[in-house]
């Protein structure tokens, strides 16, 4: 069970968490709970980190990341504890465990660290004598004795990987919405909450800005075939239903075979504030899109969608590619200045566009998926600008304006509405 | 070098100690820094944890002083690790420690451990290569593998037990007064820093309320000979005399051989407050006194003062002893009710009574201290209630309005206040 910084802000929601947990104890399971700091709790710590290089005069912003781990992990250290407490204040044995206490080991990494093992032994014991194990989040043991953290959203990263360690039967990770829905609830009201998604459409969401779990947790649950249940944390925790094991309102994410009625299309994705950049006359020799793409990244700018033509003369063609909006200064002040040494014509740029995905593993097995998508848009009047696929996703950039609109559309034209 | 709570409460705050490090590593010296939590920080972690069972509905106030420990202890880790990060922004290399990185051992009295051990060999090699290590106080690794606190002002003890595991020349003390004076100066201006004091002579003026240094800081240093020092961490670091190590301004709190001119009389102590009980008519058999004492340890009242004289009949005899006037009412009912098993008369109380203490490991070679005090106090007309005495202190009882003339007129006939 896992539960992030919201669920535990203040000493009754950790109660309530607590008393999450007793009901699965009462229900006769072995629990290992992972718990973020309180929120607010982390930005306040990563802020001090940040700030404290200038108040001491230093020009330079930089600070150590061994040092940042050891502050910022103190959050989690907290929320650990006092979940133990509440817990037993119920009645349930309970104690908390740090990343160096378990151990979880890290690599060296510090700041972003990676987990690289964990040893479930102690943990499992503890487990089968009745003790829930209350796990600081968000931390390991590096090889150099010092605590590391996984980076923003690691405790659901955490929560997988020890659900993996000690072979739980499924990792409930408790948030603030009660599963995975078909889209964004917020623009097609008539959007249903998935009962299962397979571990290689979460990824797509996940990466597609379906805010449910950060898409490394999904990797890691692929990877180990974790069962992963998302639920919510502000359901009553005796509300009917919660304490259904086999049943439980939330999503479960899991392997494609345990998904009997594979529907098609499972969800519309969308991404607002995409801008796109296309570079005319580009040279066709090999070499060219590391030119274009390796100095991009270096600078951080994520490029997302990235469509090249075959040319038509062999000797120039044209690369689009998208980029968030934010980034459009700094991406174009990049390509001027590679601009002679790779050798192409006009850069074109425009801003506010959204992409929006129909993602599904039934595509893979059925043709006239895309068809229907773009028959779907041109019915509406939206104007396709580009067009990505992957085997179990379509990716469509158009103008920002008809998001919504296309969203609605695509939901409805794959027969998500219905029950 | 120690830092308290104040001295580390903002990270302008942590920027300045920073400084006092830099100035004694730039004058060749190596350096260890022990802090404590940031001012309120342990405070309100310690209100979560006291208030969370009731949040949870328990009726019993208890709580886990295990989980107690994992939590109060981030307090040190954050400043540990702030502290580190200001450092490396002024140019000096240093790393954070926790307790259970060196490790410092404890035993298994969670909440007030105890130091059993502390192995500084890690820290004395970084501390050769030039680097700066950043301790946190008042915390240390339990048998059990878990982290255990000291009790409140743990982190005094921290740093002297530091400072002998690494044979420090000194533990520098930074606190919120720039040394041990020969009363307080908020009632005899004329009253003096003192360049040195005995390690004895301290312990009798910490456990008097000269709250400078914990007396559990003080035996630890008196045991393993840490050359103590207290001086003011509000101070500019680079204020003239400030990187003097031979002759810096404070106080040394040192054995007794190093202090070449030894005064007969170091330092005028009181304490307000106190209270009096006197058991009339008490049997004078074996036992008694255990009968009286016992009880009222139980409960954890501070018995301070006791006078018994010797008996006139050899059938009954006096008690007198004193207690902090706020535990009167709960030492009157706790005699009332052992009166008919131990077997006394009335039971005399009186609140509103100052002692006031004499210090001075002179004395010992000394005749006549005493009888200086007692005829300066007659002087004045101030009336003795009691008197107690130990090899290098004259403790007496006085009614609390005399409190500061008392103060003042033993300061003045002992010489204290001359230069």
């Amino acid at each position: 069970m896992k539960f992030g910084g919201t669920s535990v802000a203040d000493l009754s929601r950790i109660y309530r968490v607590a008393r999450h947990v007793k009901r699965e104890v009462d229900a006769g399971h072995q629990v290992a709970v992972v718990v973020s700091a309180m929120a607010g709790k982390t930005n306040e710590l990563v802020g001090w980190v940040q700030e404290l290089p200038q108040v001491c005069g230093s020009k330079s912003p930089f600070y150590d990341a061994r040092e940042y781990d050891t502050i910022v992990a103190s959050g989690e250290q907290v929320t650990s504890g006092l979940l133990a407490i509440a817990l037993q204040s119920i009645g349930v044995d309970a104690r908390s465990w740090q990343g160096w206490q378990i151990p979880i080991h890290t690599d060296n990494a510090h700041g972003a660290a990676r987990i690289t093992g964990i040893d479930g032994s102690d943990i499992v014991r503890r487990m089968e004598m009745g003790q829930v194990a209350v796990m600081a989040g968000f931390q390991g043991l590096a090889p150099d004795n010092r605590i590391a953290t996984l980076g923003r959203g690691g405790s659901d990263t955490s929560a997988v990987a020890l659900a993996a360690a000690v072979q739980a039967d499924r990792c409930d990770i408790y948030t603030d919405v009660d599963g995975v829905y078909t889209t964004d609830p917020r623009i097609e009201p008539k959007a249903r909450r998935l009962a299962k998604v397979s571990f290689e459409e979460m990824l797509e969401m996940a990466s597609l800005g379906a805010k449910v779990l950060q898409v490394r947790s999904v990797e890691l649950a692929m990877a180990h075939k974790v069962r992963t249940f998302v639920r919510s944390s502000f359901e009553e925790p005796d509300a009917p239903g919660m304490g259904d094991f086999l049943n439980p309102p939330g999503t479960l994410i899991c392997d494609e075979e345990e998904i009997v009625e594979q529907q098609v299309v499972t969800g519309i994705a969308y991404a607002k504030d995409e801008a796109q950049i296309s570079l005319r006359r580009v040279a066709d020799r090999p070499g060219v899109s590391a030119g274009i793409f390796g100095p991009l990244a270096d600078r951080s700018i994520n490029v997302d969608m990235i469509v090249q033509n075959v040319s038509e003369d062999g000797a120039f063609t044209d690369i689009t590619f998208t980029i968030p909006t934010g980034d459009m200064d700094k991406a174009v002040h990049i390509l001027e200045g590679v601009r002679d040494s790779v050798g192409f014509g006009a850069i074109q740029s425009e801003t506010g566009l959204a992409k929006v995905s129909v993602i599904g593993v039934g595509m893979r097995s059925n043709a006239g998926v895309a068809a229907t998508a773009f028959k779907a848009l041109a019915d509406k009047g939206i104007n396709i600008r580009a067009i990505t696929t992957s085997e179990i996703k379509i990716s469509i950039l158009i103008d920002g304006p008809y998001a919504e609109l296309a969203v609605r559309t695509l939901h409805s034209v794959y027969g998500l509405d219905k029950k």
